[in-house]
């Protein structure tokens, strides 16, 4: 047991999840959920996936070791106000969050000076692009990396006990400055995701298109980007909103690409094409040998595949 | 028996996964196969997908009642030339380019006017990032949609027969013209792999980043990105420069709409990026009810991952 208590605060996907780990592996003597949404909290108490919820933010978090903040990130600030009251001496405050220069400030600025409250700031890299308790299971971070980002009120040995808990959920570890990671997750992870949104958008209003007919044959390439543009509209929003000047920055240079990409086509420079397109199949090569592609997510989606088609 | 012979020309992933469909299901007397690349037609012989093989074009299509491009459609007005002089009356040629206003020029141009060849434009919408005739796999078809796109050369009978070969596929048919086709394709295929060739380009590009560090993150959106930019470059710098018009019509549009997303993040408009978010979370949902997520092709991606684990 490496806490007495943990309260996780949002249980949804990622939260639920990391329950599921805590539970399976004995980390908490008790395990406490808060969410604002009522469905929510009943159903993870109905799946078991804690052993008591809370409609109570206060409550939720008093005597608690350990509290995760495992909401959209644009919740942050108003979470540690209302917290910082009930919070015992010597808690350690952890988060989830997809951006972290933003999620830090939220938390560290809503904290009293003096207080001994430990931070340690974290991102397991791992999810679906599906919401909600329901969809939570224990090895989603199995071979994923988490990333830990300590800020001025993190601890080495709070570091260590929280990254236990995601060595149980089998993650690796890394550490990086909160800036390198949103760095990095602009690149991979943030510009993705916004021009996958941004494709969906733009195919589903095409006039002069049938709706039905861009179902009926989005396997052959639009399809992937739908699952991606599937995620939580308001934890993309917050990210997006939070890491802003890396991601403008990077929209300006995918745009870029993307003009000169039409000006080869609209000039018929096929050798630039097959140059561009070499490239990147280099890069898939890469991505595979680095066993990048995730065997838990595939058997999950083969096995909603296989209810959908009974 | 379908036809006493039938040539495919081209043995990769298309050519080869429908060659194993017409020995499984026992629809030719004979099956030869041409290819311009010496190795994949000894891969496919070794194989056993094909009766014979040769590398003369001219003597793989003699006697031939059936002969299938299965090439990059650039290709399609050289060996429309060449294999003229040697096709028997009657003979059927019949496709499975991407886009089909431009392969049914490429053919008919090529062909006598007065000659007794009949044509059956089509397009099996089926595929995988994969290229060669050992990652063709019979079941690629299964449950996909199978296009025809009739041409002035068609007939009722030989659309009929071509239909056949498709539906031992196992797929759907369905009947379109070729402009509706290119256009219907163009928004659901050719831009998306397009978007992600760019992107792949551009993210791999980035100064100020660790290659390495893109590629072990990539779990995380850019993953998904990478498999469709994996596809073989000649077939799509084929399909891009010969769906021109469409394809530069469509990445106009997604332009616009990425720099108004672009600019709701400049200027925090957050509920401007909820509302996108969530309708494209709705369209994700009609693809799953319309049951476009593919059982084949996850399941040979989980046995893939399988062996790299190992």
């Amino acid at each position: 047991m490496l806490f007495d208590k943990v309260t996780i605060i949002g249980i949804g996907l990622i939260g639920s999840s990391l329950a599921r780990v805590i539970m399976k592996n004995k980390l908490a003597g008790k395990l406490c959920a808060y969410d604002k949404n009522p469905e929510y909290l009943a159903e993870a108490k109905e799946l078991g996936v804690v052993d008591e919820i809370s409609n109570d933010l206060g409550k939720a978090v008093e005597n608690a070791d350990l509290v995760v903040y495992a909401t959209p990130v644009g919740a942050y600030g108003e979470i540690t106000r209302q917290i910082v009251p009930y919070l015992k001496k010597g808690v350690i405050l952890t988060d989830v969050g997809s951006v972290k220069k933003y999620s830090i400030r939220e938390i560290e600025e809503n904290l009293p000076a003096g207080a001994d409250i430990v931070v340690v700031p974290g991102h397991p890299v791992a999810g679906t692009e599906k919401s909600g308790p329901a969809n939570g299971f224990d090895s989603l971070f199995e071979g994923r990396w988490y990333i830990v980002t300590p800020c001025s009120r993190s601890t080495d040995e709070a570091i260590a006990k929280v990254s236990e808990i995601w060595s149980a959920a089998k993650m690796r570890v890394d550490k990086m400055t909160p800036e390198h990671h949103d760095k990095v997750m602009a690149a991979v992870s943030h510009l993705p995701h916004l021009i996958a949104f941004s494709i969906v958008g733009t195919v589903s209003d095409l006039e002069g298109y049938e709706k039905q007919e861009i179902i009926k044959y989005s396997a052959s390439g639009f399809r992937d980007f739908t699952r991606i543009a599937g995620s939580d509209p308001t934890m993309w929003r917050d990210v997006f909103l939070n890491n802003k000047e890396t991601i403008l920055e990077l929209i300006q240079r995918f745009v870029e690409d993307l003009i000169a990409l039409e000006r080869n086509i609209r000039w018929n420079e096929g050798d630039k094409l097959f140059d561009l397109f070499s490239r990147t199949q280099k890069i898939r090569k890469e991505v595979i040998e680095a066993k990048q592609e995730q065997p838990e997510h595939e058997k999950r989606l083969l096995a909603e595949i296989k209810k959908l088609d009974k």
